[in-house]
């Protein structure tokens, strides 16, 4: 049975001594997590792939008991760091695991309407990302390839950061997946090898695009496919779809394909 | 100024929401840490390369608070964990960090004699090392790869398990340096694409080594490498040096240079 705690954790959680978990970043509304279904999914995926045993029932507590503590709260933002638990010192698993959740409340981070309707500025990234498809696509706690560029992002005074694998290819921005048009098709990179299968990114592709008719491309593709871009944009399901004005020698307009799918993004919540 | 805690920690450090610090795992001898100076130049070249502010002068008060507690716990091995400490939610850098150490005493692992003396068998585990120089050599919190390599060690019922890097090529075991004699010289992969720089390692490498007059080579090599090895060994700081007798096909016996090596790295701990 996994334990949910809010504060403080006991210094032995394997979340704390390896990374050994995932986590999830839900944007609420009054009441409810719009797009609970997908983070649920992949929190299960995480847990399957890494070994951790977790049910959907469990997470279904586990958000119903924090939508409860949120009504107070007027909370915007809901974290849940899901690890293997307390175990030893050493990497060999705990028999039997007992996981645990911790769950905390935040408020939804304020971004300048400009951001939505100019875009973003984004950089180039040094820091490039692994190639491991053990754990490619999922949102584990293994994350320094991100600290570590999300430290250029603010000393450049960027809004955003590009990711690229170590073969060079561009992958992510540092916490939004990255989506283009070009040639009337919408393209994202695969995270096969590296990178998060983003929520946001699995709406647009799943039932966004679909329902706009749009073809979608996803493949690993060499950074000069930005040059080929009509459209530019950085999406999570925290912050929605950003439009991305200029990133490192690009500059691309807020494009009529990525203000569709905005608004369709923002309906989910509304 | 860095916290030092024992027992709980704030849901909030980075270390759990991002694996943002690095550990340092000691053998101690009853009032002291021998091979501290080495510990505490990795924990402090892992601070640097991270930006993780952190001095050797606070290494050593957390060192000397730990070997006082250990009198009366007669502890065997002291772990210690630095985080970027409590920090939002985000992968940005909190300005100034507040760093924070988690400090725990345990036993010393018990081992059979006869794994010193007549070697261990190890297997080839199915995980690789993914290649990220900007962390190599670390021994950083993001240690993902080598929990699921041990749990291959456990499920096969191996004593330990030789990892390779998405390359091929052998870089450690999942908790021990591997070294090998080839052609009469001591040969250890190089940690400069992943891996961890060992503390037992340096010390072979810098000190024990050149006092045998035998010469070194720290290159990546093919696992082919071992074909021709006619001596194997695992280390760590805690276990020490364990002969490797029997690893996939291949079979060792328990070598003179090993032998000498071993005993000298004992000594350090008398």
């Amino acid at each position: 049975m996994t334990e949910l705690v809010w504060q403080h954790l006991p210094a032995d959680d394997r979340g704390l001594a390896y990374g050994d978990g995932c986590f999830e970043t839900l944007r609420l509304t009054p009441g409810a997590a719009p797009l609970w279904s997908r983070h649920r999914a992949r929190l299960l995926e995480g847990a399957g792939r890494l070994g951790i045993p977790f049910s959907a029932d469990e997470a279904d507590a586990a958000l119903t008991a924090a939508l409860s503590q949120a009504q107070d709260a007027e909370a915007g933002v809901l974290k849940l760091i899901l690890t293997r638990g307390s175990g030893g010192r050493g990497y060999a698993w705990p028999e039997p695991a007992a996981p645990r959740l911790i769950a905390s409340l935040h408020p939804r981070p304020t971004r300048p309407q400009r951001d939505y309707t100019d875009g973003i500025q984004a950089g180039l990234c040094a820091q490039r990302l692994a190639l491991q498809p053990a754990f490619a696509g999922l949102k584990h706690l293994n994350r320094l390839e991100q600290v570590m560029a999300r430290r250029e992002v603010q000393q450049a005074g960027w809004q955003e950061g590009l990711m690229c694998d170590t073969g060079g290819c561009p992958v992510e921005f540092t916490s939004m997946n990255l989506f283009a048009v070009v040639a009337d098709e919408l393209w994202t990179p695969a995270v096969t090898d590296c990178g998060v299968a983003g929520v946001a990114r699995s709406l647009i592709l799943e039932e966004l695009a679909p329902q706009l008719g749009l073809p979608v491309q996803v493949t690993t593709r060499p950074l000069s496919q930005l040059d080929a871009a009509t459209e530019v944009f950085a999406c999570n399901s925290v912050a929605g779809i950003l439009p991305v004005r200029k990133l490192a020698q690009w500059v691309w307009p807020v494009g009529e394909i990525t203000r569709v799918i905005q608004g369709r993004l923002e309906q989910r919540f509304e």
